[in-house]
């Protein structure tokens, strides 16, 4: 049976990349895989669209997102946390586990955060040290507007903005230098197009000094270690190095395409996606403010959105993504995100209008497809 | 130009495994992935030979090093540390990183600790919560008598023994349980025979117990989410599928072997290669304790290793390893471990025979060789 992956995380691989994993092993200290790393840190550079490095860990993206936490602040530290879905609720846990003193802004799940509100809280505290956001929180399909809160944190020096763009970052052409981000994360199993197992973190001029006065006890995720080594072009411990050959191909990919080009594709996807769940009568959970990585989509109306994604699996292949926490089984996830082109939407569609028509649901079959058609043709 | 790889990890990677990570991605909360979870943690504990589950992280060896340090032990708390290399000064630095109170027990490099020292150093000082050891270490070729040392851990309530068996685990049959080894940690690009980014981590009862008090900060590499996940036959963040996948192959071959015949394989190619390197006139760098794994000899006189290492990698495309730190130019090291035979020791005392020649440096051709042919006949 022919399988269709359509998770947020992980998504299809391009077959450059899953060969490049396939082949014999080599030395990560040798010469070979330097210059592999001297590759790959170029094409990292123009998908964060800096002219600082790009490290990375041999972790999941909570790997980075931890780095985030324990290589700039001090225990005690009071931190903002912008808490709209399961994402940023790891933030949250990722602060606590380190003894800060977490202030939290609770959106409702399925809307984005309003930067005023951010704002006002810097300038009621000006003690808080780190606000930390996800670019898009993949949990609820929403996005939040980095590019804004970075006007408000970029001017602070005693603030950071911590932004995890896991599934942000080739979805969108987030400018790392020139919103003054001053860290930024992703993983390596969404828009990258490799597997999992990597995870990417950029840190400006401005977290490098926290850095130097973060008090938090860290090894593996020492990310003084890691830029000493990286510099260099090699890594203070052993990296996955099949991913790394992986990314090279991929990071290929993404430069032959044009980052615009990959970003417009990742919003034409997107709108085609949301226009055909709309045409089904269904209804976008973040219809305000959605993501183009994964559009999230509300169950239908009296069904368990878990029975529709066991249906969709076990007849179609088709793998759609939950709700997670307190959205299982009320919504599904459709994402269009890495290697995904017009018929993975034509595809993740039609799927959905069959078997919801196998499940009883009245729709028109067809209704969806056709609505996404129109939008991809334009 | 074929390329022979033979250093202590990576490893080179059966095609079985090579192939599987050329496989297309899938989810790793679905069944699918679940089915490859159950079968790997069967193997895993056959090769730990315990009856006790096998967790694993997605990070390098040193990841699962940082888990036996901040699982297990709380801030101020006294450990003792056996340093005879360079990765024995590893868990010093992790266990300093967290703040622990380290006496530790300086051993030449190239010797094996003396189990009656650390018996007394226990007697001394009750308030030593972990010994912390390496079943072999690397950056030497020396093996620690980790089974007498577990006897003398093993009847103490207060003291945890935690071993980095990186390049032990399936070189040795290491009777986890049997022995009441406490804490064992492997990583994957050793004798387990896939590419880096996964590493391993075995608990005992007795470390569980330790791990309901330890108030080290700790997210990523939490063993008890780890082990909530686990035991249900998923991760707690999303794992790097290919590895796993690649892991089922090899855990699969090693099962057909068997473990015993694979143990004495390792036995039979590290005694025919210190055979070997004796006949040219080199000298072994542990000759009284060497590791099955790994076999480090001594710089030919007048030579620095990192030259002998440069010529047979750009003339013959074999790859040794040299010496780390203060090793650095004074040997090489031969490895023997994983998915190598006995035609591979034949390569390496060969093209090790050829680059002295070519160096100048006074041998006779296939002495080694012959040396070698002597014991892999027996």
């Amino acid at each position: 049976m022919k399988r269709y992956l359509l998770t947020p995380g992980p998504t299809p691989i391009p077959s450059e990349a899953l060969l490049a994993m396939a082949k014999p092993a080599i030395y990560h200290r040798g010469p070979e895989f330097k210059e592999v790393l001297a590759e790959v840190k170029e094409g990292l550079k123009y998908l964060f669209q800096t002219d600082r490095e790009v490290y990375f860990f041999t972790s999941s993206g909570t790997g980075s997102m931890e780095a985030a936490v324990c290589n700039f602040l001090c225990s005690g530290d009071k931190v903002l946390v912008v808490q709209g879905g399961k994402f940023g609720e790891r933030w949250r846990d990722i602060c606590m586990a380190y003894g800060l003193q977490v202030d939290s802004i609770d959106v409702e799940w399925g809307k984005a955060v309003d930067p005023e509100e951010i704002k006002s809280r810097l300038e009621d505290d000006p003690s808080i040290k780190a606000v930390f956001v996800q670019f898009t929180e993949s949990s609820t399909g929403v996005k939040h507007d980095v590019e804004r809160i970075a006007q408000i944190t970029g001017p602070l020096d005693q603030t950071l903005l911590i932004v995890d763009a896991v599934t942000g970052i080739g979805v969108y052409k987030i400018e790392t230098d020139a919103w003054k981000l001053d860290v930024v994360i992703t993983g390596s199993q969404k828009a990258l197009m490799i597997p999992p197992g990597l995870s990417f973190i950029c840190v400006s001029d401005k977290a490098w000094r926290f850095a130097e006065r973060s008090n938090l006890p860290k090894y593996y995720f020492d990310l003084r270690k890691e830029k000493k080594a990286q510099d260099k072009n090699e890594n203070a411990y052993t990296p996955a190095v099949p991913l790394v050959m992986a990314l090279r191909e991929t990071l290929r990919l993404i430069r032959t395409e044009g980052l615009d080009q990959v970003v417009e594709r990742h919003a034409r996807l997107a709108e085609a996606t949301r226009a055909a769940v709309q045409a089904l009568g269904l209804e976008l959970f973040a219809p305000e403010s959605p993501s183009n990585a994964v559009t999230a989509v509300k169950s239908p109306k009296g069904m368990d959105s878990s029975r529709l994604i066991k249906h969709l699996r076990e007849k179609y292949s088709i793998t759609f993504a939950g709700g997670q926490d307190r959205l299982k089984g009320k919504i599904f996830r459709i994402a269009h995100l890495g290697f995904a082109d017009r018929f993975d939407v034509i595809t993740a569609i039609a799927g959905l209008e069959m078997a919801l028509y196998d499940l009883g649901y009245p729709i028109q079959l067809s209704a969806g497809v056709r609505a996404a058609q129109e939008r991809l043709l334009k």
